[in-house]
């Protein structure tokens, strides 16, 4: 059922120090910084040849990543996304599996445009896994 | 500098089960599990189309990966490793840029039997990195 591993995200909580570390030390391509309010984040894209790393700032009020940030000061990694064919087939069958669907179960569209959805770390050895349709 | 991101390893407390999670639940490829006792793991391969994840139990005594465990009871991002072409000239890049190399910053073969080093989370927005020549 899945597909390619879409990316890491990383939270941070420098961003310009972060984007340093992977440009200037690992010698990566590197994104220019996107703010994406309605995820309440900024998102750098670490371009690897076979897929991405996203760095993650929390931006705003309620941003989804920034209890992380205060459990985890240095940052670290926050989830792994998949790429499925099909959202709601694959969340049928997820949830037919016994695995827990974060939210309403609904799919919403995600940081790159497309309909994402998030699954419980309890049910995936402790990391959560967000689920896109590409 | 960095090239692919040749895997994420999840620690694992119950490789039964998470394997039943990747190959039933998520539909993925999975190896057998294979025994690394020199590494103080269990591992078993998910193999995705442009990268794999790695499920690690941890075996034996001064399993190097024992106490994260004991920290993350359901599992989690252990590490995440990127391959580079020449590691002694990464790694005096590296030191270079003021980051810390675990160990006594000599590669050592790793579970794919080639050179490998770990770096320190701190310098790596709080994310454990291993670099292997490929």
């Amino acid at each position: 059922m899945i597909g390619k591993l879409n990316h890491v995200a990383i939270v941070v909580p420098d961003l310009d120090k972060a984007v340093a570390t992977y440009r200037d030390a690992l010698g990566a391509k590197v994104s220019d910084a996107t703010d994406l309010p309605e995820h309440g984040v900024r998102v750098v894209f670490v371009e690897l040849p076979n897929t991405k790393v996203e760095l993650l700032l929390p931006i705003g009020e309620n941003s989804p990543v920034a209890k992380f940030l205060e459990k985890n000061a240095d940052g670290g990694m926050h989830h792994i996304c998949y790429e499925v064919d099909d959202i709601l087939a694959a969340r049928d069958k997820l949830v037919a599996s016994g695995a827990r669907v974060l939210g309403n179960g609904e799919p919403k569209i995600g940081a790159h445009g497309k309909p994402v959805l998030f699954l419980h770390p309890k049910d995936f050895c402790g990391t959560l896994v967000e689920i896109e349709q590409v």
